[in-house]
């Protein structure tokens, strides 16, 4: 046995179902069902009896087998299906263990685990994706007319509405959710070729044998093996280095939107999450922390795996085996990013006071350029942009307005009140959180 | 003026049309398209006259214009849109000024500007891996059934042909084609949304700009705009990453099958190419070359990409500015790899006499597999495993086979030049290559 | 010609010297520093004529040739170096014209010149980081004692010093120059093998050709040559990613601190700098984003040259090219981020009232820890904290303390002022900004 | 208790001391580690009783705690020195209890005890590095006059000796190693600062609490706390790249040297390794491919921690988190690369006689250069490059040149044998391999 349970970072590190699917028992329960799948393809063409597959079958559990005592044998080959295999002869026994790993070579398994593993993470990530969707797409309809000061380069630029920055979430969560769903249902292949790809050891019915072997697995059937040819891999990597990326864009917003300093957000929390006895104005984001945490390790496994595409010949040596760990934890990274972030979002709190209160410590400014707009038909472009850079001068810019008489003979005090008012400047915020809402539904709806 | 032609390396490393794409000029040329695309926008929902927009029109274009001196003009305001603009409105005059970069952000035009350039280069990109595709095809075709030894780990292990190994380089890069294509056509959106991407300027007509902008500017009308959402450079920045993976992976092979101990292969060259005086017997296969070291450039850029993904609020300080070189780069490598690939395999010589003596340097161990499941019925599985690791040991293990009872006594000798035939062992190679063909054959006919 | 000038985005994200630095002008310039070098080192062991050699020296000027008709040319051979000997043989002439590139390898000039180019590019960086940390050691001193709210996980903890930031960066710049130093000073080595990098056609003088050029070069005298052995590289590219990502570092506390909402430091602007005429409040600190932009970039590019060095036999097919323009762009990125972070710091303002009053908008709860420090002996740890977190939900923390018998049982009106003084709540940090400054000081002096 | 041994792909990918030095209880005892530390460092300065001190260290035992449940207890608050002081808190018991974590904040312990995992990590790669080095430099000094064909591009070239080849080996180890060494014995320092990284709650004597604390860790004595300034992460992660890249280089030349149709090196076998009973002709070099895949893995962690070094004011809300497991994994893969290597080489059989095979091959072509160097001054450097040409072209270029009046009027028989003798074809490949010896065998003595 080598794992016994989560270990001292993986609740912070590796929160999430993705954990999980990517520890060394789903790994070896993922050989074993190819190797199962394998005898049961094998029989299926003809090539066995039923009865051996089924023996096969029966003992291909990880638990009959010791993961430690497997690692330990897999030195001398370089892989760990070598051990396997010869571990799982021996449970068979004969006749039936003549039948194990029929034609197969050990990259055919491990990819072939590989792509389970993955689908059982993308799995997982995907429900905690849906998750942080939905309570993005609460938010974005709570929040859909809520001013809230648009901040670009981190300086307040003009209003926004919360719910359009919820709806922005919404749109880059469920973009990165449908290109994982895409690379889950077209590219997880099954892998089987034999010892160079060509299926040799199962005479003419080789390409039958990699069908049956697929949908057995339930994986995609590929048109030939792809021990060497690894754009699966890339685009799988490619994708959830863009879900992880999005998931820390989110985590990020929230971070700095909860600042002391801004405090438009927080994460409620249980007895003890994010505080601090000895500093109980502290309330930190600990989910969205978390979030950000696992997304900035992401590009780099991403560059590790397309730094690995190019596999020489019929069979890479190391490049291959260097796909192993970066994919288990690039799921790891990905799933806990997706995990924290649920977490985060389903605990958000809104301080819809602080919005409007930051909106106005500028007394005005940031309406500074629907002010220029308004006074420009009157007095040309240039005047209004300089009247405006000098009355912002003043300590507050709504008094200088309301008191000069440039401005005042202009615009009457309703059209002014009117320009200082944030719930009138938030433009088309309330249109395009509908149209997000309304692509991601039918992306989500197509989905299921 | 500050490029006047390609640079010292740009052959070797920047090869292809992407570069052409990804030029100053190029990306001047495209922020000048959007400005023009927002004027006509604009004049078509009624916010402005047509006669403004076509004077907008007529004066964008990019020779009008110094690269240098705006580039300079450019630190004052941290991008170069901000001194365009100044540029264009003063080229423009009155009273058509006015509408220039009306409503929009900086962020609007290069953002635009650079799915625009994206496009231009994927275009590029496109028509190299297509030509390569084909060399690829062509060579699965002529080679389909010819042997070759099949190699893993970098060690001889049982044949296969050399008309599946070009099929897989197929599949990889029509794969990789593929997903390219998808990318372009569903994911370059234009970007529009003014200060903080609220589209308030435009009052009431806000998203039917948007979606005029986008329309004439030929790129996807995006459900809003997506300043600081960037699924979409993160999906690009993977399609490329493994796009370049998969040409290292075909010239991978191509530079290991060359090497002086293997000839398996060579790239015809003009005089001069590749070749040395003083070294005559060397014919570097300079294309394949080049394109691995285009490919091993684009791990790092992708990694910088989706490490820029996490963008905060509005508009990001920081790592929005990141992405203009690095998306730039990434383009290059990616298409001065696959234009290098396309004259790679335009120009491959096929040795296949060296295929079949390299088939014959172990004398015939490369077909020790096939012999023990030969002699496996007769003699058991262990003990026919026990005879060919004995007899492997001789100086010829055919004649070795040819010469022990034990062999000759379960298999007669046109059994035994069978199971030492390359061309016997080549399993289901062909019709792999036939599958390989078909799908790929397929996907390109849909890309039409 | 090529490049007559910086580029639309060089101002951006290419400012300092080390864009001049790594042109293609200066590339070339290099090259023909090392044809020169190479010639002299030759005739002064006796293998050619002194005059052959100032014949040579005199016609190795950038200007004699042309960029982009030399990068054409390299296309075939798959470097520059093959067309400049070339063009270089022809400018010079028989005699002297046998002695150009003698005995020598493509590699040894490319890999010469990228030497040479990255020390002039680390001289660049190293005058941008000294001009930072000598505006770092400024702010340092001069708030050594300034109280402001130290901030963890981006909310309010408890004080520290705008002084022990200041050092903080000052560390960081200090570390990160260092060790760049110590790269240029030990690892920037000359590069001559010949061929094979056994220096054979030079005869019994082969190793002391290498020294006479390494020390024409002023470049460090390997033991050997190093065409496939890469070490130096990496540790360059390490170097320049700890120095972009310190650069990085300090730029985001800017950038932070600059927020409207906290409102601590800004960036004092010339005309426009940062400014918009539509948004006059908005004051971006560009310098700072700039710089931050630059730092995201370097990682990527670290990734890419560590990746490249495994460099198979005598000359790598691919990792060595994939070198070139990777090393370029991390030098200029790297020195963009340090010119950057030097204008940044130079300009910056530091708003002592805005740092008070943050430290008064918990209301006293910033001293919390100390408060129940202080209440600890008295009342037991437990019951201090429980007091303390009671009285932390009040509108006003420091006056429900000033107000509550059990506090005012304990602490005197004095005691309980001196808790909640900021200034009596900064610890070490005097101490610690000495202590920093004391430390780089003489690093910085036993640099010079 | 979480891990019960090393896991299922540890034996390949997590070769060595660095996988038992990064495990969680190696973490876990090096936070107890650094609590003991500091409560001894506390009383030392008489800030605590010695008995209590002594007290907190004997309960800091890792075995004493539960790692699952710490971890599990992690989440809410986002680090497990949380609970782990909750946990030692309640063990240690009064009073003593009050001592444990005294002005510590959790960064200081875990970034403590990241330190110290490092250097025990540091320690087995260096030990594993000088068993690599101590093999190449035995295989330099005993084929240091061995020739073998030097490869360029992977394709012939002209000789080398394959000492020089193993000397260049242990030039990029030995460099690798050294610094390596340097960053252990300059840059791994203790982090004590507390909440804000003020030392405030150690009053007046907070520095030199800090400074006794580092020299109980055995660890450098920073200038201040570090909490957000990460140079030296930069600087290790540069350090473990460089090393991993210098390994999968060495590993790479393995590699492609023990090909089957190069044949001059292979990995002298235990029973079973590398060897396949069905394909008895392979003998995979297991451990050179293992090399290289852990080699392969380590860019894009550097990448991660590189990109990580930005951490925000006085703790960083992400990018601190994301060094934890990055930094675990990229000891691991660099320690398992060492340790492969070291395996790899020290079971390295090397083939003279297909070394000499292979340099004749080409039937003198590999001599080419020479001879046309031979024929210049009488030929004329044109002619002589031109007749070599032709002859090049002959079924035998030794034969041509033999039976050639052209050639045999200026070359006697035996200046002819001469030039066709690899042997003397080497250069000064001797004397860099005494001078590649001799600088790193004073390297390590100063090390040492």
């Amino acid at each position: 046995m080598s794992e016994a349970g989560p270990g001292l970072f993986d609740a912070v590190l590796a929160r999430g179902g993705a954990r999980e699917a990517t520890t060394d028992e789903a790994w070896l329960q993922a050989m074993l069902d190819a190797e199962a799948a394998l005898a049961r393809a094998c029989a299926s063409v003809g090539l066995a009896r039923d009865s051996d597959a089924a023996r096969v079958g029966e003992c291909c559990r990880a638990s009959y087998f010791d993961i430690t005592a497997l690692g330990e044998a897999a030195a001398s080959g370089g892989n760990p299906v070598l051990p396997l295999v010869a571990a799982l002869r021996e449970r068979v026994g004969p006749p039936a263990s003549d039948l194990v790993h029929r034609g197969a070579t050990s990259q055919d398994i491990l990819d072939t685990a590989a792509m389970v593993v993955a689908r059982r993470a993308l799995d997982a990530i995907a429900a905690d994706l849906i998750a942080a969707e939905r309570h993005a797409a609460g938010l974005a309809r709570a929040y859909r007319d809520t001013p809230m000061a648009g901040r670009t380069l981190m300086q307040q630029a003009v209003p926004t509405t919360f719910g359009l920055v919820a709806a922005q979430w919404l749109a880059g969560l469920s973009a990165a959710a449908g290109e994982l769903r895409r690379v889950r249902d077209e590219r997880l292949a099954a892998q089987l070729g034999g010892a160079a790809g060509t299926l040799a050891s199962y005479g003419p019915d080789g390409v039958k044998v990699l069908e049956r072997f697929a949908t057995e697995m339930g994986l995609v059937v590929p048109a030939a093996p792809w021990h060497s040819e690894r754009s699966r891999i890339g685009e799988l990597a490619g994708a959830l280095g863009t879900a992880a990326g999005v998931v820390g864009s989110v985590a990020l917003d929230v971070v700095v939107l909860a600042q002391t300093e801004v405090g438009e957000l927080s994460e409620s929390g249980d007895a003890g999450r994010g505080g601090s006895s000895a500093m109980p104005h502290k309330q930190n984001p600990v989910a969205a922390i978390a979030a950000r945490a696992a997304a900035i390790q992401a590009p780099g496994l991403v560059a590790t795996l397309l730094a690995a595409i190019p596999q020489e010949l019929q069979r890479a040596a190391g490049a291959w085996h260097a796909e192993w760990r970066s994919l288990s934890e690039l799921l790891r990274v990905t799933g806990s990013g997706a995990a924290w972030l649920a977490d985060c979002l389903g605990r958000l709190r809104v301080d819809t006071e602080r919005m409007r209160a930051n909106l106005e410590m500028t007394n005005g400014l940031i309406h500074a350029d629907r002010v220029v707009a308004a006074l420009a038909p009157a007095l040309g472009r240039q005047a209004a942009d300089a009247l405006v850079t000098e009355l912002s001068g003043a300590p507050s810019f709504a008094d200088a307005l309301r008191h000069d008489r440039r401005v005042t003979d202009v615009l009457d005090p309703g059209a002014l009140a009117s320009l200082l008012d944030p719930a009138a400047a938030i433009g088309a915020a309330p249109a395009l959180v509908d149209r997000i809402l309304a692509t991601t539904v039918a992306a989500n709806a197509q989905a299921t």
